[in-house]
């Protein structure tokens, strides 16, 4: 097979047999097809596209390329989530305990933060002693033991999208469907769970700016689930604003705890619920959403997904006192408050703008491998449909010093929408995609 | 300047500025710019295309990436040609005397055959020690004396085309009138010459297929030619046929001598005077094509166009008594007649099939420094239009065995189309474009 053929035939436009995609993928991970001609491939494929069946495939091959995770040692159905990635989004922290204490096992790969958008293994190492990189053996006896475990993706765990995203990422070739569709399911399918519930957010806050591109999105990692014989769920989330109060690594684990502690932010725990709904649906812990949300409500008011949490930050090195110390947490040298100039309603924000912004205070990295400082971020406490009254404090900046909290106070006010007439909340669920 | 927000912006159909272009192909040519990324940036080009601008800028700064010939110390109006490549294409062998034995002086640079094509510099080489390998001195020199010289393209001329035209090549990103445009101009450009005469092919024996692909190829060049400061004409001739009746190196150069004898076939001097009219209507030697068509008759029947051959190929060590004794060209040790099978018009054949034939049978190359056989290819004696009677011998195949003979002999006739009813002749001349 010629690699020119192929990146020929994609280019004019016709779909490529299973075994070019075969071929494709593994002489690109074994380095016979070079960069320079897999990412004229990737460019053709971003602007001429994949059908199902190609997507499928290539996930497949994808997920093949290094050693899948055997969980057949842990009994049960597993059950994994992943976000397509957000600002202010903590909702994997909560859901590991809120789902392992009501018995359904979790086994959780994460990632670290990229660009505007956080991660939760980053987040995870605001406590103390946290270990994400534990091993494979120690990940799985702990899920068995515990019901949940999280760790940092391992080295030889789809080696083939770890180079193809490198690639994608300097090639511009970043925003296709089919691409990241295949990027994030064959991770899933790798990470060996029996069902998979995705959260795919959208809005300027997310990779998927409008709502037909998050359905497109979020319709063709259901149908390779389906196809590659998982049980797979999409929830369509909204991310015109931030998910929950806090933005950044260690207030966003505040915010969590609290809502673990029955305290927190209102639309964190609708969108956690909602997602933890189907976690438990997919497993079979819950028939239906009614059932799921009073199961989730339970071991919150009876503390049992807190105590899951400390059970499992405990079992990966961390320091638990932190749960209820928050001052164990890194903390920010400066905290700056924002004031409304004048009454008017909150009708929107730049919710990627409130992303970079917290990467700018140091708080997220531009780079991959970059150092974050777990201690910065924002807090926001109005969100769209809120009045907003002059003098009123509506926002917090958390930052290293004062110069930098200047810098942030002066962009956020610039990315905020105001507006003389009430503006309607943001709908945060916007619709759910089965298999 | 960052290539991935370059390679973005033309993803998304934008049209990059100056700076941008001439920032990339020089980053690209001193290596800062990675073959990776320059070959996710040209298949966006070939996608998304670029205007006439863009396509002028790039051309430019490419043929500034080395070093452009200096013809100043030749006196006056340089003419240059170039023909986009076809099947039997001798033209420039014919040219350049017929030219140069007008008081025009004509510095041509030319490549070698790639592919289904010819290329001039193989064919001079059919000359027992002709050497095109001379020297920009030695090479001005003789067109200050002689009034013509014809060399292989130098190392330091054009690097940036070179570096990418070797990427297209194996990134499927070969098929794009502006990198075409681009890559053909910059080289003419560099080359140094006053004015430019373009011969683009069109036909199933062409790179481009169809007249409006050939049309809008033509135009971008004699766009960019003009927003050069270049006199630019371009000719759009038909390669549904080869030119003429030989294909192969050495079969051709006898074509071309026998044509400057004033014996050769018509087509082929048709072609022919049609492109020197419009270089002697550029130099100003002509005002009209019908001045110009007298002039190239009267140097062809008194002999001069075929001394002033005998003078170059002298002067670049060329062993001129192959000239009247064709038995010093190379011959092929097999030369097998085609006989026609039934009484059928000949309709029309896959011009680009018989280059392949001839290709396969050693006269050609499908890779770059692959080595060439001089001696064999065909002789077609008929062409669209003509009746064949059973029996009759229809081409001839020279070849180095019998078997590949045979073997071309099988794919010769099964490239033809045949009909009960009588064809037109082809009409060699599909149009013209003038700045």
């Amino acid at each position: 097979m010629r690699m020119v053929e192929l990146i020929q035939k994609k280019r004019d436009g016709q779909a490529l047999g299973d075994e070019e995609i075969s071929w494709m993928i593994s002489s690109y991970v074994n380095g016979e097809v070079p960069d320079y001609q897999m990412s004229a491939m990737l460019m053709a494929i971003v602007l001429k596209g994949m059908d199902e069946k190609e997507t499928t495939t290539m996930t497949l091959k994808m997920a093949d390329s290094g050693q899948r995770l055997d969980l057949s040692a842990i009994p049960g159905i597993k059950v994994d989530k992943h976000s397509t990635g957000g600002v202010g989004d903590k909702a994997t922290l909560m859901l590991i305990p809120l789902i392992a204490s009501l018995g359904v096992p979790v086994a959780k790969m994460s990632g670290r933060g990229l660009g505007h958008t956080g991660g939760t293994i980053d987040k995870l190492e605001c406590f103390p002693g946290f270990d994400t990189g534990i091993d494979n053996a120690r990940f799985i006896r702990q899920v068995r033991e515990l019901g949940g475990a999280i760790m940092g993706q391992t080295e030889d765990l789809c080696p083939a999208d770890k180079k193809l995203y490198a690639l994608r990422d300097v090639t511009g070739t970043v925003e296709s469907i089919p691409l990241i569709a295949s990027s994030i399911m064959s991770k899933k399918i790798a990470a060996g769970a029996d069902a998979i519930v995705l959260e795919v957010m959208c809005g300027s806050g997310a990779f998927m700016k409008n709502e037909k591109d998050a359905r497109a999105l979020a319709d063709s990692m259901v149908k390779i689930g389906k196809l590659s014989g998982k049980r797979t769920h999409a929830v369509i989330t909204n991310m015109n604003e931030p998910l929950g109060e806090a933005v950044g690594n260690a207030l966003e684990v505040i915010e969590a705890i609290e809502t673990l502690k029955g305290r927190g932010n209102s639309e964190l725990k609708e969108v956690v619920f909602e997602l933890g709904s189907h976690m438990l649906i997919l497993n079979g812990r819950a028939v239906d959403r009614e059932e799921a949300f009073s199961l989730m409500q339970d071991v919150i008011d009876d503390g049992s997904a807190l105590n899951k949490l400390r059970e499992i930050v405990n079992a990966q090195g961390g320091d638990t006192k932190a749960i209820d110390d928050y001052s164990l947490f890194p903390a920010a040298k400066v905290v700056r408050s924002v004031k409304a100039e004048e009454k008017k309603y909150l009708a929107g924000m730049n919710c990627e703008e409130v992303g970079r912004i917290v990467c700018r205070l140091g708080g997220g990295r531009e780079v991959k491998d970059a150092k974050v400082d777990l201690s910065v971020g924002m807090k926001l406490f109005k969100k769209q449909g809120d009045l907003l009254s002059p003098g009123e404090v509506i926002a917090e900046i958390h930052a290293g010093d004062e110069m930098s909290a200047l810098e942030a106070e002066r962009a956020y006010l610039s990315c905020l929408e105001l507006s003389d007439t009430p503006a309607e909340r943001l709908k945060l669920i916007l619709g759910n995609i089965s298999s």
